[in-house]
């Protein structure tokens, strides 16, 4: 399909759906069709653009060029932003077509969806039931099909709450990898740009095409880009606030991650609870002050009513407070990050319950803070998480968050693709492309998956690329090592042959470890693929070499290994 | 000199220099001789201690155990210390025999060193004026020749402001790279602790003891572990604050610096002053509450007045105002760091004036206030700087600092080698000696240093360690490459010989770098030298090296290059 059909659909169905508290601005289809006609110009010229032709909707606290920023208060912001927020505007450069601007909590202060002067965001199925928020109408344009893709945010779960009740995926990166920019702040120190998306690939590829950039936060260069094929996930021990069709929805999700092969480990969630009650109950809803309190101070009438009072409130802090709950939220995190251990990752419901919008509105504060208890703590800790849909919870859709530590963005996807069964995993993880430098590596012996080096790669968060051969320029010889390893010998087209190994994708500066432990006689160099693409791989010392045996004939080192095995003598 | 006999010596010259003003605690002689016993006894066992017999003073906002800590304020700990903090241990367990607890600016806010009960500490050479502070008493204690080293902290520039004013050596680390733990907090989020020596070398030493460990915050894998050999460094155009002969001084450490081989480039220095207002103006000092607020408004009568009334308003502050800094502090750190563009390092006088006691008394808040002119902006902008004695200004000592980015200790260090003319730049930097990986490289040809390539190392931070062999087990070829390089083949004892190259020492992480960016066909495996050690070096592919032309008897390549310069015909 084209961008101009995909356009044209796109505005079909919004009319069809009949839902216009989704959308605070929705773009003319005259602007929309000429953004798609140029999409299709530049694919038809050759461009390789990544989302082209994907149509996107963006939460109405996000800048986008021609529409006012109103954050949900109309008066907020009446005059159109004058450019895109960089986010937009790499989703533009990447083929995407903006279709306009989704309700939302009112500045972001909300997980519920009804705390908007443009009416309560109704559930994509049960239209009595709130969506989840504060991304909203962002959440719900994607799960009834209207887009394909929708920006967020996320201070305390407003990327993740309405993702698990609509069914959809959300990825809450790591604090500061998107650049937040032309976005308008709730709390500024954790604050983060989201996506939702029907699946996890494409929310992989949208991420990978916000983050990074000016401005923002660079990966650790040891940042792991991948989970181990069987990892280990934290589970709560405790499930507060869950009912029982709830809990077992999530005792599903564990049974189906154990089945595609993790290991879970139960943890004791207290600390990460007390963290997140420091949010609502303590100094560091100041932010929120910081923020927007200086309008909401002058224009309380025209703001709403619980979303004011919290801000307001937020303003008679003093400093000391917020201090020393942030040393109490570094002192928890601490315990926190301890208590998760060497687990790769923390898997936890993504939030309690689904109510109705009459139940909020019975309850508004209580509701929404409970709605929270699962997600406050990692903008907190700074981690990251990706929610993912889990099946069913009686007639309620129930959604499951992979988190993971700050800068493990790759495998929190790699652990919510395992859970879901879906997904493609040989592909490089988005953030190598937000500047997380990772190289190929080929490796032809100990190194390959299921042999007795391979973990030095898999310590390191490298990622399992696929089988792949060599050009025919080399030989191929069993070396004098323990544990056995071959050497592979660049000998040229006139003697040379192809052999087999595997790609792995890592870390550059995970690479440096590797080459730095590497013992004789084995060498990290250029080698040149069948397809004639030049990777590293390895070769080995030449003294090395004249003392072992040629195999070139085996191809590739199982191939000999089971050669060897069958018949030792001749090994 | 055995650690008894130093210690023996030191007791002397306390007594003998009659500063009783320095000291809060001066340990018993009997403790410290027993330290020193046992110092020796493990030297005598073959222990290798990189500071057997150091004599060390600790600034008494540091836990040493068996010392109440008082930060200045005798009512604040009356109770020893139960252990020592965890910088003093480490000293301690390298070695080090602790002396005493010194004088301070009462809960380190100040840089004047006139603020405590008990006394002002007096110059070293002029007893009429101050000895800048707040790590008075450390800072004159290393002045006199008392002690080797001591223990400062530094929030503002206290680790820098006394080292400059008595003629001596201070290093501020990036933040949180040392541990806090058992320091009394000023202001938490920009402490650190810091060390006085007479040299940097010693510094250098005591800097890897103290650094890194549980808590601390992890130097980046990419942080620069050299400066170029001719750095670019920045100057302020303007110097606000100096009289003519300080300015004169300053200039004639410019001019030093210049004939060491830097290049300097004049900056703006306004974002970086203005930033420093904002901790004495502005919202930021709220931390000060935050840390002894408590106890300082329940015990004003015992604290000393000056100090009394900074925190005691550091209590009003509200959240929103500390929070509107920190978006401004972010923003001018932004522009600052944009303005410092590609120099290496900063070079600034590291205070404005060297008063006497009587005018500080005259003039406390003002005078305190232009002292930390060039200190402030440092910590707030997560910098770190060595300040160094540069000559005198009239009758003044005078000092200045080198400051450089966050991570890059190393950088800061190596500028002030470069400007006072001493210390080894061949020795491993203190950030590896805290966590920071490093590999040595044995480079044989293109990479060695002059030649064509050798940037590739110095732009990834890499150190000269200077000149090395291989065993004799490699032959030499000259490839056909451009730039010309040499491969380096390890064909074993028979046919080897050895050959000369050099050693850097390069972050492992840009290791993976450097060989994910190596071309065809180069490889890095271990190389064997001289003294038997192993290394990570060069080597190639057998057909490039089958092409190549046998130049081992050259023994070096730049022998081999002076040769076909010489002869081109021949090469």
């Amino acid at each position: 399909m084209t961008a101009v059909e995909r356009v044209r659909a796109t505005y079909a169905a919004i009319e069809a759906a009949n839902r216009p508290e989704i959308w605070i601005f929705l773009r003319p289809l005259t602007d929309a069709l000429a953004d798609a006609t140029a999409v299709d110009a530049a694919v038809a010229a050759g461009d390789d653009l990544p989302l082209a032709g994907t149509t996107v909707a963006v939460k109405n606290n996000v800048d986008v060029a021609g529409l006012p920023t109103t954050a949900g208060c109309p008066t907020y912001a009446s005059a159109p932003a004058a450019a895109d927020a960089p986010v937009v505007a790499r989703l533009r450069q990447a083929g995407a077509v903006v279709i306009g601007a989704t309700n939302l909590d009112q500045f972001a202060t909300g997980l519920v969806g009804t705390r908007s002067p443009h009416g309560a965001v109704r559930d994509s199925r049960r239209p009595d039931r709130i969506s989840g928020g504060s991304s909203s109408g962002s959440a719900v344009a994607v799960s009834l099909r209207l887009v394909d893709v929708a920006i967020g945010t996320d201070t305390a779960g407003s990327g993740r709450v309405p993702a698990a009740l609509q069914g959809i995926v959300g990825i809450k990166p790591t604090l500061g990898v998107v650049p937040t920019e032309g976005v308008v702040p709730a709390c500024r120190s954790y604050d983060c740009v989201t996506v939702f998306a029907r699946d996890l690939d494409t929310a992989d590829v949208v991420m990978g095409v916000m983050a990074g950039g000016p401005g923002t936060r660079p990966f650790p260069p040891d940042a792991p880009l991948s989970a181990p094929q069987t990892p280990v996930v934290a589970v709560p021990r405790e499930l507060p606030g869950l009912s029982g069709s709830w809990r077992a929805a999530f005792g599903e999700a564990k049974d189906r991650l154990v089945k595609a092969g993790a290991t879970l480990r139960e943890i004791d969630l207290t600390p990460f609870l007390e963290a997140a009650r420091l949010l609502y109950d303590g100094g560091l809803v100041a932010e929120r002050h910081e923020a927007v309190g200086e309008f909401v101070d002058a224009h309380r009438a025209e703001v709403d009513p619980i979303v004011g009072s919290i801000v307001a409130a937020a303003g008679s802090v003093p400093a000391t407070a917020l201090l020393r709950d942030r040393v109490r939220l570094r002192d928890l995190t601490a315990v926190a990050l301890a208590e998760l251990g060497d687990c790769d990752a923390l898997l936890v419901p993504t939030t309690t319950e689904h109510p109705t919008i009459a139940e909020v509105a019975d309850d508004p504060i209580v509701v929404n803070s409970r709605f929270g208890t699962y997600t406050n703590f990692c903008n907190l800790m700074d981690m990251c998480a990706v929610a993912v849909p889990a099946g069913t919870a009686g007639d309620d859709q129930f959604g499951v968050t992979v988190v993971a530590r700050s800068g493990a963005d790759a495998v929190a996807l790699d652990v919510a693709r395992l859970l879901t069964g879906s997904g493609d995993t040989t592909r490089a993880p988005w953030p190598t492309r937000a500047g997380l430098s990772a190289t190929p590596l080929m490796v032809v012996g100990a190194h390959l998956r299921g042999q007795p080096l391979a973990w030095q790669l898999t310590d390191r968060g490298a990622r399992w690329l696929g089988p792949a051969r060599t050009a025919p320029l080399y030989r191929f010889a069993r070396l004098d090592t323990t544990p056995p390893k071959p050497g592979l010998m660049r000998v040229g087209a006139e003697d040379g042959t192809s052999i087999g190994g595997e790609l792995w994708l890592v870390g550059t500066a995970m690479l440096g470890e590797f080459l730095a432990a590497l013992p004789a006689p084995m060498a990290l160099g250029r080698v040149t693929l069948a397809d004639g693409t030049e990777v590293v791989g390895f070769g080995c010392a030449l003294d090395a070499w004249r003392d072992g045996a040629d195999i070139s004939q085996f191809g590739d080192w199982p191939s000999y290994l089971r050669y060897a095995e069958a018949a030792p003598s001749r090994a």
